[in-house]
């Protein structure tokens, strides 16, 4: 269990196939703004659209965004080159975690680095567990690790009842989807 | 099925015993912002304590919050009076559908007033399905009834995997739960 659980932050979780985990972690920093808390996000895939929640961000003193490499896709042919940009992008995240500056810190979509090994599990936990009193992360993505799991204060897994674009083959839509 | 079923809007219902659903529906609020979409939220409980969403709303030009009734408790004796404020709820919710001024709808915590018998799903429902094409309306709460489900585009189910409070009697934290 986390030697570092304190009343002052929590380690959550959003996991599971369904719709919703990086909109909930987005709706954590909408609620910490209101408190006038500052929020980083750090984004370890979507790097080469525009999105709401980046706009929104950039908009909005109270949320920094940083998104994952430049010009990052799955359908590069050198796994290395995504390998380095989600070492890059942790290295950031730990240096904002550990900063302190930032009661709310968003790793999102962080599980996928681990299921494509450019990650270790491993290398991940100790700045998880060992991260300011007062820091409370938020991570998402499909499939979480056990390790994660095991060390989290809260987690929730987003089950699909039904998904449209799946179902229905729609497109997604800006502004709700992204 | 939903018959003004749209590629211009959803019907998202974000339910479940886990944690996120209401943070995932103030995501969408943050990420419509980032397109500069005005969304109005409607919350059918939460009406007497600040939070961290109500505050956010309140800065923010375009969010636009209507808290049900005033004073409203569970614990009110006189259950009427509960009842009378789901219902104001609810003709202000339709009002803001129907204006079509605002892409995203979000009713908060919506469900409860079905468990209670203080809206009927029949008169909810047409509202939803006439809905302006452009407006999609996000829908949060514990046991959504089937009825609705079936109309829905999207429904992810929010599970509890770790509860934090539950299982170790934390305090909410402010700016992290509320």
């Amino acid at each position: 269990m986390n030697e570092k659980i304190s009343p002052q932050s929590l380690l959550i979780v959003y996991t599971g196939d369904g719709k919703g985990k990086s909109t909930a972690a987005f709706g954590m920093a909408f609620r910490a703004m209101g408190w006038q808390k500052p929020t980083a996000v750090v984004q370890f895939i979507k790097g080469k659209w525009q999105t709401g929640e980046r706009q929104a961000a950039e908009a909005l003193p109270l949320v920094d965004f940083h998104v994952m490499g430049t010009g990052f896709t799955w359908e590069a042919d050198d796994l290395s080159v995504a390998a380095k940009a989600a070492q890059a992008a942790w290295k950031k995240s730990t240096d904002l975690i550990q900063s302190g500056d930032y009661p709310v810190v968003v790793l999102d979509e962080l599980t996928y680095t681990f299921h494509h090994g450019f990650l270790d599990i491993e290398d991940v936990l100790p700045v998880l567990t060992s991260r300011p009193d007062h820091v409370t992360v938020v991570i998402t993505g499909r499939d979480a690790p056990e390790e994660l799991i095991d060390i989290a204060d809260l987690v929730s897994e987003m089950n699909v009842i039904k998904h449209p674009y799946r179902q229905k083959n729609f497109k997604a839509l800006r502004g709700v989807d992204f």
